[in-house]
């Protein structure tokens, strides 16, 4: 597993996001041998085909950079809230501007999903939502174990730390889980 | 049926968007006493909650004039391809910002959801993982007949003229359940 990268990218932008806090979390649990990197998607536009290859001759800049971005990852953590009983439009957007053409830096990666929620059901509608886009993308998405952490009000400490060990328990699973996929 | 107003939303912002004229032919085909506009969500930047009430005072610009022009509708016509086995990114952005809030301008109200693709399958994916959006929102989609204009460009001509008689037929059905839906 040497010289490897994980990429991390939240669905939520908001200061003092509770997935940006899991996210943290997910990057410091990783081996210290995998490289961890997270990226944003704040500054990519809405999607629009005329504007992107072959129709343009080039990506958005901010496009350009978050696909150089995501094309150094080995696999993905991704970690998001639930909008409308389903993916935030934001996140899928930039999915959705990730996922064009052949050198797709998403295809065929394993990516392990994550979220966390302040309301009772932990992101599970979020989480079945993306199983047709991980389909189509050829991805390999790690489904076991589901880090679904609901009421995070009451898990996260002021500081950002997750105080529910069962969580941190599934979680670390996941990860060897990913890493596995990975090695593949 | 009077002084009623339909808003139309395309999911696609591309030039000679076959969503787009799919928009444009139901427009068409409502009755004259139906007022009829197309909104766009082409200049609403992605969802942060910061940005959002309570936390900031005031939306974004584009978000407060997409508000107010979803919220003069008794009902909406949503077009719209499929990206990646789901709803695009940028449209389901749009309908998170007019999401939220009490005075959110969606909820309650009917929703006809159509659908053009150039392949086979109609954007069926897509017009599924609308479902549990419109649940959230407690909207009221007319669910029959489905709008599925497959293979689309064999459908359209130059002018962007349906050819499909069938798919008129079941266009207008649709927009009759609409209409019906929008006078209880």
């Amino acid at each position: 597993m040497e010289n490897r990268k994980i990429v991390g990218l939240c669905g939520s932008l908001r200061k003092g996001s509770y997935n940006a806090m899991l996210l943290k979390i997910a990057g410091d649990l990783l081996p210290e041998e995998i490289e961890f990197e997270v990226v944003s998607y704040d500054d990519i536009p809405v999607y629009n085909a005329d504007n992107d290859m072959p129709e343009a001759a080039e990506r958005p800049l901010s496009v350009v950079k978050f696909r150089e971005a995501l094309a150094k990852a080995d696999a993905f953590i991704i970690t998001s809230p639930e909008y409308n009983y389903s993916i935030p439009g934001g996140l899928k957007n930039a999915i959705d501007w990730a996922s064009r053409g052949k050198d797709s830096p998403l295809m065929h990666k394993p990516v392990a999903l994550m979220g966390a929620t302040q309301g009772m059901w932990g992101t599970v509608r979020m989480q079945a939502a993306f199983l047709p886009v991980f389909t189509f993308l050829n991805m390999n998405p790690v489904l076991q174990p589901e880090v679904l952490v609901a009421q995070a009000k009451n898990k996260f400490d002021e500081q950002g730390n997750l105080k529910d060990e069962v969580a941190i328990g599934i979680i670390k699973k996941k990860l060897e889980n990913l890493i596995s996929a990975s090695r593949v």
